[in-house]
């Protein structure tokens, strides 16, 4: 029996949260090593959160050596090279900033900041400081999206006529659902179009390029809901929601194509529909993550009284469709996204390339978000400039 | 063996065209009184064309007894009781006009005419002549979508947050489809929008009600097309196409309901995706006719863990669901809507009831198509006037 | 203004039964002029049912010049060419032979007969009778299904592997189903085995060939079902199924190709699957009569990682594909299939031609379910004899 | 900043195997402590493979801290509390014999042996050695499949009528896939009927409970495949195939219901098909692997006219359906089903429970295998005896 050597090519991970996606990106960082064979080792070094208990039934349960109530002292740690941000949007600006002022690497969730100002700022920071940087747009990472992007830059859609998006969820339709900080500007920045139009938005530029004018109209269904407080005795409080529950957007494409995107939580039946269909001269794609493994794609190139949707469960044939399961069928979900999402990056960081999606995609997808407030304000179509 | 007495309830038919929706309605006429058991007689009067020829073989071919090449001999003649006028959209005027002031009751294909006012002065028409008149909204009645009409109006779905209309298909993509008359403004009125999108328009007044404002982006993706010649010898000319090829809308509903509407001729693919998604406080319904047998309903009701899009494979237990077929599953086409469609008329008829879809519906469809015409135009959001 | 004439070439219809098939043909026979532009003229002459009541109101809905109450006098009479059976099962075989006997044409429903005996007398006597003959197998008719012959007979698929077929319903799960006609072996001969079954078996020889053994296995899940009463007053009495509920069959084809096949009635939520499946060395086909206007197809000669099953949606670049409607998507139901088995056997008729399906498909389609039956009740593989 | 405490709530687990499978758990014992939040450390002791290369390397790639050419020094080391057996099938047997005999207990991939009398003693190994043991049938554990489960058995399907189950892919249409131990049978004992049939008679077993017959149809589609050969530059051998290709098999259930059940790696276009449908008196549930997020649940206590099928999208209200992702939607892939499986017995191990599917299991779906293997050689029906 011989004992095991460690990989020399290390990465030091310092986490800041301890929610949903600091779990997921934890196992990434856990199953990347197992899955891509490239010899890497990813430490996952110091979590932070902003209660001790938090922090530290966060580092047992996820794996960290340390944990810290203060976030300032992840971004200043000798013992980082990542920083990897997964706190509510009102704080990745300043964990940001802090982390390129100190020249740590940067993974921030979605949506960048708060608005396209602040994202701005985020953006210069990690040039000036010169560190590598991701926007957690994983959904970009799923095979059947990556095949539609390969299918659209190899010209075998042709010209696009149309893109289709949206994002729909349904849990908000609950009068009873709390005004968590998803509700409140201050905090969120935007409701359902920061939180999911921002992946859809994402997707509309990734796959067809770049709006230049749009045309937005924006509600709040629900305009008051409970405060959850930690004394059930008393009758619950409400406050007031002051972000979009529900946006729709007219979007015109620079390339002359025609845009349409919805982003809601007030579908019922949607549990996380973000799908498009991406139509031009030659063929056509549609996507639903809700079945994420499947890319409906349709060709004028086939002969006549075979035409169809061709639904092709993607696997080892198709761009990352190999990770894990060496057949198609197997199938995808959330963590297969980020597990190539993080392992790009961190690749990147090791050979020192800056990959994408990185600050200046979560950006400029502020900077549309930013449009479709101002439209949905004004009543008219507003131009995006270009940056 | 006895000689069958025929029925002494009778109406009689005076159609107008020998095209493709000509055939529908006069294979509508036969199937009728076998379907639905109500001692109905319908007579295949006059048939009429602009040629002797078409008028000839159209008469020879649907089974009317007389032809002409002159449509005022139909509405002038004494053996009609209905006009059905299934022209080109520039004749559905003045052979409105004409037949309502011959005391004719009208049939007319949709969309009612070139413009809302033009189709004001037919409704104005039917209104003073006093009698019966129908736009071809047949889409309307298939069980499915009549299903959906019940569960909105019985509050099934609560209050309405979002419709999402969509209808697409892609014919028109091919360069060399011909400069057919629905691709002229003078014959047709306007492109998708009139030929499809007044379809889908019907189904949001319909199962919504009425917008109070829209704002849209017409394309017109091929802007000259071959003209047909009847020498082939000849170099093609070509022409060009002055309506559009595909429409978006943002929709804003009286009721505070948000919409969204694509009607296109450019979606590969889609041959004939009239689809919607109508959700509310309590469930959803989506339809769509590729799949017209099926309707999905999501209800909020059903207990936590088995919610979801039910597959309702229409039959006798949906309103006209038992037409023919006395099981689910053996399916309708676009020939039972017509069925439906015609039937209820002529019994409207023979009853003294005015029924729906009418003149009115065309009207107020129209109105709406018009003010998505100034939209487009103006790149603003256009309000509709109440009527 | 002028008088349309009448085509000279013109078949005479003698109808039997007055049910829901003797609705669906007589439809039909409406239809079929007008779609196929073939100057046919057809005329329904005489109907006969058991009672005069029947007969009658069968004349007067569906349009026949005389009614009967003895099928006697169809069979027998100068003004008929064509004699369509569309009676309870008992009934085939001694109308067809008399019909046969009178060189009559026949179109009877299926199954042809009682047993493969029936069956084979009836074959012989259209032989000896020099008559044309068609069986009612309509569901061949289906553009989806007619493009799969294609793609098999065309070599597309390669060497058959797999062919899964079933034809499932549900509404005998219902205990209070009353005992009619078609629970009943003296009048139906089977159960589910020959009223549906009989079509997946057809659908089995169509397309993959003939089978050479079975093995089966058959129930009778509800053994005693109500007897419907004229007096509503009485205790409604019992009486026994004695035919099989649900059947399920192994079938090992002469081509090497093994099958599965399965028919019920207890299959809660499939209202009329009628379904195959068929997998070979290129590739695959997939149809279900619920989506009764898609073929799913798929072909290991598209390029790696955009293989799948392609969804074509049937329409006039499909067999049959363009009857009625200029476009996909505008669907079929089953009286299209009707139109299409009754116009072309009617074609057949006029220029002298016997064409597909007809009493050797009945008759051959009568042996296996034969076989079936010996199979569930011996507990071992029986092996079908060539004819 | 704090270190954090490692939890003494520990598991070792000792790997023999280093391919997919173990590749599949070794990812699994890294998530596991971070989702299921029970203070639970799995340490990833010890791995060995046939050669040093291929367990040094899985070792540095999977995390584990000391490799082994030879299996017996893991089923004898102090250090090691749990033996997962991903071994080709032949070495099941011996590897489980020596771990039980050591005291451990045993995690061992499916089919549990070469044939039901190996099964057998390895079932009876595990009880004499007092020692957990778990069969890999990881499929089990999808939410969809537990949410069938309790549907069935709090009655909601009434008495069950019908099973059918299908495992189905199409890797192996290709003649120029290489003769791989899964197609011989002194290693892997059968062929598509051990390798995917065995998790589809799982399945029928879990959710309808024992069969007492079945009757059975196996083919060798390709007879001869090349033999891999490290030399390129010679001819290609080939080998002979002695397992089966295809299997289709008739089943009698002991509680009346019908099965019919097929496994095959000749289905082109079905990569990953492991499917159900059930069907009972007052429902259907019907399941899909390839869209495994997705439970179709038909009841018949739904009101008239709103019945269908409904697609639950599996989620926080399923079993184990919340695991990882708060929301229905974000998906479950093949791990997930291993994580669930895997935690649930370290779960049993720790609190010295035994789970399920455990070794009888394993042994039970041998007999089933075994009798399909006669009745396929003697073409009759076998009875399974109960043991």
């Amino acid at each position: 029996m011989q004992t095991t050597k460690r990989s020399e090519r290390c990465i030091r991970i310092g986490q800041v949260g301890t929610g949903v996606m600091a779990l997921a990106h934890s196992i990434a960082y856990s199953n990347i090593p197992q899955i891509f064979n490239g010899g890497i080792r990813i430490q996952k070094k110091i979590i932070a959160d902003k209660t001790n208990e938090l922090a530290k039934s966060g580092a047992e349960r996820l794996g960290y050596e340390k944990w810290t109530n203060r976030w300032e002292e992840v971004v200043e740690s000798e013992e980082v090279d990542v920083v990897d941000i997964c706190t509510p949007n009102d704080l990745h600006m300043p964990i940001a900033l802090a982390s390129a002022k100190n020249g740590k690497h940067i993974i921030c969730e979605k949506p960048l900041a708060l608005t396209a100002q602040e994202s701005k700022s985020m953006y210069d920071a990690v040039k000036d400081g010169h560190v590598k940087h991701c926007v957690a747009f994983n959904y970009r990472m799923t095979p059947a999206v990556l095949e539609a992007k390969k299918i659209i830059e190899t010209g075998t859609l042709g010209e696009i006529f149309h893109f289709r998006g949206s994002y729909l969820q349904d849990f908000a339709i609950d009068k009873q659902f709390p005004l968590v900080w998803r509700f409140k500007s201050n905090i969120a920045g935007t409701g359902s179009l920061g939180d999911i139009g921002s992946h859809i938005i994402d997707y509309a530029r990734f796959l067809v390029g770049e709006p230049i004018a749009v045309v937005a109209n924006n509600k709040t269904f629900i305009k008051e809901r409970p405060i959850q407080s930690a004394n059930r005795n008393q009758a619950p409080k409400t406050g007031t929601v002051d972000v979009d529950d529900a946006v729709s957007i007219l979007m015109q494409f620079s390339s002359g194509a025609m845009g349409t995107i919805e982003a809601s939580r007030f579908y019922h039946g949607r549990k996380n529909q973000l799908s498009f269909e991406i139509s031009g001269s030659k063929g056509s794609v549609y996507f639903d993550w809700e079945r994420r493994n499947e890319l409906q794609f349709y060709s004028s190139e086939v002969s006549q009284g075979h035409r169809g949707f061709t639904k092709i469960i993607t696997g080892p044939d198709n761009p990352y469709g190999g990770i894990l399961w060496p057949i198609p069928g197997l199938g995808m979900s959330y963590i297969e996204t980020t597990n190539v999402l993080l392992h790009q990056f961190i690749l990147g960081v090791l050979e020192n390339r800056q990959t994408e999606p990185n600050f200046y995609d979560g950006f400029k997808t502020a900077v549309i978000m930013d449009a479709v407030l101002v439209s949905d304000k004004e009543r008219k179509w507003i131009e995006i400039g270009s940056h």
